[in-house]
């Protein structure tokens, strides 16, 4: 009989997840050692998931995946590694917006997520609020993607600007970019949750991966079941 | 030509959003005075709005919006006016579920704003952790959601919950409803943020407005564009 | 000999302010009684104050200011009552954009304000970035003024987009509309103070009265001092 | 005659704690010399403590613990060394729950010193509510304990639904597990103490040691004072 | 069949907490009608609960559970209504310390939940830091307890010498007591969170509901299963 | 025996104060009935006290003192009221000095309370920065005072001014006069603690009882025990 | 045709600002590459920036700039670096004061940057509140400026002090100086938002790039547009 | 003439101090170069300074002191650096007394500031709360002090304890000891604040130089002036 997880007495890794959600559990890797990184990975793996995603992973989180699967992928800035298996066909499509080349980690974990998911992901940078016309080469393709991703930091001014613009569900990724009164993140955070533009949904500072689970569901989802 | 807004003085009224973003502009009725709710709901009418939902209403205003149009509805308890003009077809389910009796008003605020975009709405109340069996009679109906909305406050710990059993997008409201060191709503609105689920994100505090606008775009776009 | 002061012993009166810094001194009407306020500008009145305003006025408050001069002029919603005695020849001009209806007192208390230490002002209400088009009518007139003061509550968004597409000084005005997590302008405040858009400064929250001021003498020293 | 302290100049160690509340003092490291810690753990023993326990102790911390007493024990990743003497016959069962691989160090904390205390203690690692069948496999010992520790960080949801499931106390240890908007512990903690299911007490983030205090406290105690 | 809860349509009303935890749900009033408070406390009646107990009831609510149950009691001032059905029989004591006459409202929430959960309660009003003496004569009965509740508000540095002095677990509620600095109670909360003296574990703030209910649980334990 | 504090039940009077630190025990009125307030007045009457205050009295709490001694003494607007039985002999002096007329209430109340312990206190009003010559008049008071009370709203600049220039002691009241980012008073605090000026101490926001009670101890020490 | 940005994938630099708004976008290093800040840096030279300003850049990325450009300049403290190209004649000027030796690195940056936009500077550095006679000899200097910023950390007094003494906008720059409740500069900050002078306006903490950008805009518009 | 400073270009140091306030300017090392305290130093010394005193003085800051005077004391620990040249005779006695072991640092800077300024101190260390029996054999000394100073972190519920004890004047030093809930200092400082007990007044959080500062002022005076 098959209690959905496996007991590794340090973890009990949900293996029933994809089935439950369409969505493999992920690892963060801080707070754990290599070796838990490694033996979590493997035992998703072994459970048979589409994927593993391990985020917040220095180099010897990193090495120790690559060390499990010669298939490994990963990317140093934004601290990723993973394992692609059976990852679905892609369909629908996330379009992603950051407001600055600082906000490059966020991004990616929300691109890498989205498209172990099973989704088209496109990718616009630095298209912040100061010089709004950079925005615009960009807006035909937030305007037709199933759901748009705005990582920002500072004021995540961004945010509100394109969640008037597209019809599409907007989920923002509020970043730690910034000094002062930015606070890591706080006031972006802040800002999108506030946003004057309805229709917009926040997930928690930095985290990339979330945006990418819940836009890759929606975008899946919008592009049809069949 | 059309500017896309009509000019009131007071208020720039944005009769474009309809056809730009599916959902005409809604109004906060607080610091407005109830003519200048009255005036604004006038104008999304004569711009062909297709529904005019005022939040935060008080009597005076909602006596206003009644003036206006003897067709409107109302809701007390939850500070509601709306007008129901050309609502679309409903396309798509939303599933909403509470944890307490007094989460009411956000509750109903999402769920009005969802049907005047022309969604199904299911609603599932009192369903909070502290008695999780409770949740159970809910749950199919969730799990078969094109979009669900957790509407919980003190901890809400149900966003964690409900995120971790359903492979829909998860949208939490958390409210204001508690005492102490729930702070207004910041505890549950952190909670939210910080779910151990991926695939959760979360609208302001008290936001079922917010929450009802984009779960209504997941759900119209997962039952198809056609 | 003159101190530069009147002692009312519940009050100093700072009479010399006009002449250290073409400013009179103003009072906030909380916390004082009707006949505090009214003694307060009678002293301002008799020290030759180029004109007298009164903020945060209750209707007693400014019964009190009326009683003393006929020639009073108030406004109820802003809480404000004000005598003009020598204002001086208007110089300079402030632009001020609001992003919604509820931001009225403050931008009243502003537009008052430099009025009153002499500026031409001028006003356009509701151009949120919900909407960005409203905004497109009032970019000629913002551009061309001496000083933009922007009033914003929410995420104040606004900021950053005029503060990204004029070339004058960008005042901040965050306000407390809102609900949630707006905590009563901090969200604005934050916002404006991260602004991506660099040449913004920032008043305190419903601050109208310190953004006319620092206008007002931006203003009047561009338009030259001959 | 005794003071029921030894005053070693930098320090008064409370050699009478163990009379007075059935647990000896304990030393947290951090802000100490080693050698102020040795000398603390040897005035201890002296003063005929049944145990000694030292936390978030670095390596040279716990090294002047192993050359004060050959037998002494330690914990790296915890950051605890540890010298069992007097230990009294376990009575009572305290079990605990954690929601994380990640939140291993308060585990072991609360865990040592429960024990030391003379209680025995069964641990369940990494039943999270994101997977909430994980927690299943537990749950009769959860239930037949006397009293349940939950340790968790992000939301701390688990407090919640464990704390609707038993009947036994519950004590909740927030950990400063997770990043962003999880604010070092702080979302954790006020999850647990706003937690709708009542019954739950809350001890200081990552505090293990509080909790292992009264969760062996409330064991003993229902074991029976004989 | 029983479904453990019975569906009021706003309210699912947990019938089987008594069973399951030992202790029936209780009804926060705020947030409720008067009628939802007494629906609810008749399903609670007619499910067989022990005791049915309304917190932060203003008249109308206090009212309404009179008018169900003429055997209803209530205190104004504490804002309570309870109706005592199926009490358990006392077993174990609990202690209850307050630092001053203000605290008044949360102590009796805690001892009317501790008594009606079964167990004698024991009262210790005013005894706070600032005059220690009048600590002295409450000692022995405090020593003597089988769980101690400090009740606290502005610096709450009673729960801390209470905790150095006792050897039975003590659960500290930090009240919203005080003015300024004190925060409506946060300043209370984080000085029992960060009490020097191990063994205390801290609750919601004002929440002596929940102290009474960890309490009793704690104290009938200790008195024996038997 | 004397206990050195009197059982009311609701309260244990510090009948002991006086003696033990020559001051007596004071009452804050909020939190209390009107019968609770006469009735440990009436016990530190009782007691010998050399005086009675009750701060934050509204007009019922300040009756019911009126009705136990006609000698009380009362001030509205500082909701205060007071009973003078044995004010020991004035010694030494404390000098006050406030930034605006909005900081009367807790001026008066460090007035009171310095006066019943024994000083001599002067007062200076409304000496705020904005006009630093209003303050030049008060300089050589408080040059030669024994010790100084700044009592301070806004940024409490006044209190780094003085600071700066006095010899004496300095002890800061931060008051929650303004409005917007002062939050209560949080501004004004933090602005005393980290005031630039060495030499300054602060008390609770509105304190002003707290400084009267240090400052008069300074002030009767500085003059001289014989 | 001209887009007004220059896209290297990374990035979309604003190669329009300077002609948009008379100041060329300016480049933040902190989270990103030494090769990135150059790449931007050179896009920037080549779009015709009248100066590239690199602020909170470290060794490596300031070598980068050195590496592009040999007439590179840069000021290790404040960790900067520049590249002056086409700086315009210097109209108007700008007066800095600091109230502290450790406030340097923000008064550079805001010194650099009002320069670069074709400012003259005057600086006048400690001249704290503390010892208040320490600013008499720069008044002249800062009363006749064209725009005064202040830069000031712990309670930033000085804010205050000089918005009361001079005629001309002041522009405060909170500093993260100090420890303790100066909470990161957060307490500068708030002190200068709610500063008692009016005419003061603030950045973000530690923002001197921005206070000199909103100054020279000032001092430019001032000294005439001729 | 003298201006009652000297420029040093980076500094103006205030030579005056010693004569205006009987206490001379002391130096903050964070944020100044090594080379920057020895130049201050020398001016101070050159001036006249009484004493000269480095806090939060790192080994480099420290050796620069070593450098410029032969004589020159450190304490590495609590990073302190002074040179004693004209200390007044001691007049008074300030008793000083730490809840921990880990509150040296300090302790120490308020001792060493004290005694500085001429000032007897005595010193009782770890007498927290927890083991209040420690208390005991300080408090005649404490109670015949002229100041009392007391230095702890965590719930700091020793200021209260000592507070409700002493007729002398109490300040209060929070510290940054602990972790978790303790937010570096916060709930110190909080604690502090609303203590329960009368006539305590606070510093800044770990500012032991503060409270040496006002506490020699006070104790001096306190021995009387002549």
């Amino acid at each position: 009989m098959d209690a959905g997880f496996v007991d590794l007495g340090f973890a009990r890794v949900d293996t029933d997840r994809d089935r439950r959600q369409g969505a493999p559990e992920a690892i963060v890797a801080e707070g754990k050692t290599p070796d838990e990184v490694r033996e979590i990975a493997r035992a998703l793996l072994e459970g048979g998931a589409s994927s593993v995603l391990v985020t917040r992973a220095d180099a010897d989180a990193r090495a120790a995946v690559r060390a499990l699967a010669p298939d490994a992928e990963e990317d140093e800035r934004a601290r990723l590694a993973w394992i692609a298996r059976d990852v679905p066909e892609a369909r629908g499509r996330v379009a992603i917006v950051s407001a600055g080349t600082s906000d490059e980690a966020p991004l990616r974990e929300a691109q890498v997520r989205a498209q172990l998911l099973g989704t088209t992901v496109t990718v616009h940078r630095d298209a912040g609020v100061a010089g709004l016309h950079r925005l615009q080469p960009a807006l035909e393709d937030l305007r037709s993607a199933d759901c748009v991703i705005v990582v920002a930091g500072w004021d995540a001014a961004l945010a509100s600007v394109v969640g008037g613009l597209v019809a599409a569900p907007v989920i923002g990724v509020p970043t730690s970019t910034g000094y002062g009164a930015t606070f890591g993140g706080v006031s972006a955070l802040l800002s999108m949750l506030t946003s004057c533009a309805a229709g917009v949904a926040v997930v928690n500072i930095d985290d990339g991966f979330g945006a990418g689970t819940i836009a890759a569901r929606i975008a899946r989802r919008s592009a049809g079941r069949a």
